[in-house]
């Protein structure tokens, strides 16, 4: 078998032609401000990224370099700007604890990377709409939902039905509180049974019962049983010393993805592997499109 | 000059003896939860703290011990519970971020720790009060609010004043989400002129123009200049390898303030500071039982 590779790019093109279209037919001209602080570095390369995109499906996009003391005031004004629909901020701004500060002090109907807290908890308690009518959804974290949609376009399930991926066992290394930990809880909620490791070891997050939400349980699996088991293997481990996924421990025909900038898997996963996802990184940026249009609609709404 | 030592269990006595006949005069008893998770460790310390504490005061208090996945359903039931008057979380429950996302469960009315980023966001903008008529104080965290009750101790303002600590200069080493940075930004709102110093170098925090909030400054100034200037050093650098503060370094009849559990001053200190407090434990737990009574008279107001 020689593994299908995904290239998130080509998947992104079609939900950035879509939503090009959706954006068109808008009354007002969405727009976005980027804040970064700095002058180079990796969230220099994201920002270009979201201009790029921003670009393709007609979004205006303001990039402003703030000093980091300066960063809570533009958000702040960004907040009450009605002309501004999405802030996006690049991190590093602080390197500390107060970036999490920060982060939740973007006005969650204008966070379209979908990490404010107040998203967390929609998510984690498997909340799906933030009105009573369930016209409003809520938003999910867009790198957890960019690997969402490119396993949806591996075809390793269903995507209209009720459980989507009841049945699939999942092995998730990253836990992060920004893309492993709402990564899991996701695909728990659809249905799946996962294993996710960190450097502090396993835990297994199930599916509720019915609409419930997903639960989370310790467990002693260890990496080689639960990658034996998996249908799905996602990765995000940011560091060189991270032992490389190899072919020998896949379960044949899994469907793999790396999210981190390191590869963490060996090169010949791709022959035991259907589907191998390199990267994610152009799924990130569409998906932050894509909320800020939904959140466009729910402000309408 | 030989420094006064001010023991914080003394100043938490006179504390307590207030606070006791204050709570013994409610028409309700007050009960306090603490969740706990893991068997030992300094957590277990502070936890035992807490009991003695509400033992002096008349305050019923549970420790429950909690796996770490259970924690946020006990939390959830104690914010559910009316009996339940104020939570107390141990920490490390997960040791990682999780831990913060668990912080900010706690219902804030409930939160006599003052660790809620509903908190944080009414200190950093200095809201004193949460209701327009300004019968309800907001909560301060209680190891910042205990450093500020024993610098009052110290004598080294007058508590009557608008402005306490108008023209008095601080230098603090941690800027820490919990203590360095809300105390920093206290001392600033209160009229201080502070220097904050953590791994990454200083800022400075200034008094804002009234009442408006402090401001935060970018600032070149080193170690030694910022100490040699400072009516108030307060440390809580939690590492062996931080070079201790010699009394060469201070302001002779400077006030001296350590919440770190290692030494962060070196003892000849005591030869030149006016007041020397080596440790603010029994004042934090103190603090604590001082906002269980705030919270439970904002609750019936």
């Amino acid at each position: 078998m020689t593994a299908t590779i995904i290239d998130p790019s080509a998947v992104a093109t079609e939900f950035r032609n879509s939503l090009r279209k959706e954006i068109a037919a808008l009354p007002t001209p969405l727009r976005l401000l980027g804040l970064i602080s700095g002058q180079s570095g990796p969230a220099h390369t994201y920002a270009e990224y979201t201009r790029r995109g921003c670009e393709e499906v007609g979004v205006s996009f303001e990039l402003k370099n703030v000093a980091r003391l300066e960063a809570e005031a533009s958000v702040a004004a960004a907040n009450a700007d009605p002309n501004v629909h999405g802030v996006l901020i690049y991190y590093p701004v602080f390197g500390t604890e107060q970036d999490q500060y920060l982060r939740d002090s973007v006005d969650p109907g204008k966070d379209i990377e979908g990490l404010h807290s107040f998203w967390s908890r929609c998510l984690y308690e498997n909340r799906r709409f933030i009105d009573a009518a369930q016209t409003k959804k809520a938003i999910l974290p867009c790198t957890p939902l960019a690997i969402l949609k490119l396993l949806e376009a591996a075809q390793v399930f269903d995507p209209s039905a009720p459980r989507p991926l009841e049945g699939r066992r999942v092995c998730i290394f990253n836990r992060s509180e920004v893309v492993g930990r709402p990564l899991a809880s996701m695909l728990a909620n659809d249905g799946a049974e996962v294993v996710s490791f960190d450097i502090d070891g396993p835990l297994s997050f199930s599916p509720g019962a019915g609409r419930a939400a997903h639960t989370v349980h310790e467990t002693n699996i260890d990496r080689q049983a639960a990658l034996a088991q998996a249908d799905i293997v996602v990765t995000g481990v940011p560091s060189r010393s991270f032992e490389r996924i190899a072919a020998r421990e896949l379960r044949p025909g899994a469907v793999c993805v790396n999210f981190s900038t390191f590869a963490n898997f060996e090169s010949d996963v791709r022959e035991t592997a259907r589907v191998f996802v390199p990267r994610v990184g152009p799924m990130t940026v569409t998906m932050a499109l894509r909320n800020t249009l939904r959140l466009y609609q729910n402000g309408r709404g």
